[in-house]
């Protein structure tokens, strides 16, 4: 990293990212030149990063590119821009890639964090002035979610980063700027689970793997995991998964089956897959009169969410969760700080930045949890 | 009417009944045989029935005949079969198309109104035999929803009625036995609407026009009804509807209208029509974050609900309503109680028995809410 700053001339770093110039081909470890923090921005020294599902759905699907993915992220504040009072240079921060202004109606109500301001951002730009903050030999690179991570220096919104407790482990809690912390909240937050309830999970990731963890806290009696891999069942368990059950062993279709082994249905059901077909199977899955069908994933294709009416009329309730329902700022500080010593299992791999093309592939393959990338010092 | 009994002879009833030959076709008026109830089961002499647009749909498009249709219905009781305990004859009594039985997990249960026992009865039998109670020149007739208040006498099970006080006029609170009783129930047990909220309601027949009833007593500040009828808006304004949309009337689709009338969206959408594309629509009208959408109404033909998965990631949910929510055995006498003088604006016709077939025309042309049909005494 090389960095040139005067009283004329902004203060430029020069870093290394890992580039996607094109969908599903490998990321390409560049220079990037990164431009300092705009008002209200700061920007953070990457510490680590892990790489969430998302990111490759993005990669593999999105028409913007160059783009720097990476939204899961811990770092440390290099430098904030005009306005910024809440972050000084050193702070210990996670990204997040919905904002929090604080100040919007969704802010202010106890109810949403769906920021108005800073949410979801799905062009590949800041907030603040539809820009990007990085280039590549004069090219600009499109950000992801707001974040974009896999570089050691990255731009974001102060209202998408949230100051956390120096003594957190930042090689750790990057896992709670995403992922787990989307799984806890969809199971404490969106759901509220209640103790002795079934449950039902389909997909066995990270996201899916913390809702289990989350229920289990919650005093949940069955646990059932739902997944294709059979290799996930030894690891589900440590999570708090009772019965595994795998579609592809079974002749019937799985909700009968899942019907059948929770006596009529389970009281939550949560899809945690991204595929809006099985939002229909985790909706004829939960108990008529009080189910509720939690959707967490992002579907890469059939966006369509369909279900036959009489789900509903039975009673049943569907309910989207995007982050757990945490308000990022309010919320994730404290979750921090209850969690950070409970995330080593998710953690399945640790490896260093130029090797982050590996952790796609882990990912892909479904053979991983989390891995964490380390970036050099 | 006449009656025979002896020691040995079943206690058979012939009075008159209108009968569903055909799907659509007029009912005719018949003399039908009316079997003694069953064990557990109650024989009533109706004396009000109001014309529900579920009755209408089932005959336009299901295959059951012949049949004799009506759910909602005030009666009092002429005689129990063996083992009924909770009634005597004289008492007066709503019947219910949902039943109560106390002691299934869902009876048993807060959160629940599904009784696993007496739930929606859909193939035109008796939930204990799965047998018929009518018979017209000893061809077995169907019943409808477990309740067929058409006809001078009817049996139910005596799970599927309700004693009420005996200060209740009979041709008034028929109508609490469905379509009133679920628009209030789904403003108050199943959304809970807050003070203060912005409700859409699609659909402003008697279900949707309760439903703004029931927001208005709740305190909204906004009733946005909507319904391509626009002789509904000066009745719709009694019931507490603020803004009257015919999306026949604007040339962009009628979400966005609702969004921009509403300051970006509804806390809570309604639908009251039994169109699942405008289930999407509803969907769509509310607001990100905690927006809540209720379907109440059942189909005539596309029986599934779509919807882009991004409405649910955005925090919104969506909800079914069946009976809006009460337990009809816990919940119907107070109700009863309180509601009886308010339910004068819903019945825009009286009408004799004989007349029942303007009735359903009267309906089907959108000129009534409701028609309350009187029975000869």
């Amino acid at each position: 990293m090389s960095s040139s700053s005067s009283i004329d001339q902004p203060n430029v770093i020069t870093c290394k990212a890992m580039v996607a110039w094109e969908a599903g081909k490998d990321l390409v470890m560049e220079e990037v030149e990164v431009s300092p923090p705009q008002p209200l921005e700061i920007r953070v020294k990457v510490i680590c990063t892990s790489l969430c599902r998302t990111d490759i759905t993005a990669w593999e699907s999105q028409a913007i590119f160059p783009r720097i993915f990476g939204h899961e992220a811990s770092g440390i504040v290099e430098s904030v821009g005009e306005g910024v009072t809440e972050f000084v240079k050193g702070d210990h921060v996670l990204t997040v890639f919905t904002g929090e202004c604080k100040t919007c109606k969704h802010c202010e109500s106890k109810k949403s964090n769906m920021c108005q301001v800073l949410g979801l951002e799905r062009r590949g730009v800041m907030h603040s002035d539809q820009g990007t903050r990085f280039s590549v030999k004069g090219k600009p690179v499109y950000h992801y979610c707001a974040v974009s991570s896999f570089s050691e220096y990255t731009v974001v919104h102060s209202g998408c980063a949230v100051k956390v407790s120096q003594q957190a482990p930042l090689e750790k809690i990057c896992l709670l700027s995403c992922g787990v912390a989307a799984g806890l909240g969809a199971a404490w937050n969106v759901a509220d689970i209640s103790k002795g309830s079934i449950v039902v999970i389909f997909g066995l990731g990270t996201v899916g793997l913390a809702v289990a963890q989350g229920a289990k806290l919650r005093g949940a009696s069955q646990i059932i995991g739902v997944d294709i891999n059979p290799e996930k069942y030894e690891k589900a368990k440590c999570f708090g998964v009772t019965d595994f059950l795998n579609p592809n062993e079974y002749n019937e279709p799985i909700q009968q089956v899942i019907k059948r082994i929770s006596g009529g249905g389970t009281d939550y059901s949560f899809e945690c897959i991204g595929n809006t077909g099985m939002v229909t199977t985790a909706l004829q899955s939960c108990c008529d009169g009080w189910g509720l069908t939690v959707t967490l994933g992002v579907p890469k294709t059939n966006p369509e969410i369909a279900s036959h009416y009489s789900a509903f009329l039975s009673g049943k309730t569907l309910k989207g969760s995007l982050f757990g329902g945490w308000k990022p700022k309010s919320d994730l500080p404290s979750l921090v700080n209850k969690y950070m010593n409970r995330v080593d299992e998710f953690i399945t791999h640790n490896l260093p930045f130029e090797d982050i093309n590996k952790a796609f592939t882990l990912m892909r393959e479904g053979k991983c949890l989390r891995c964490v990338i380390h970036m050099p010092n």
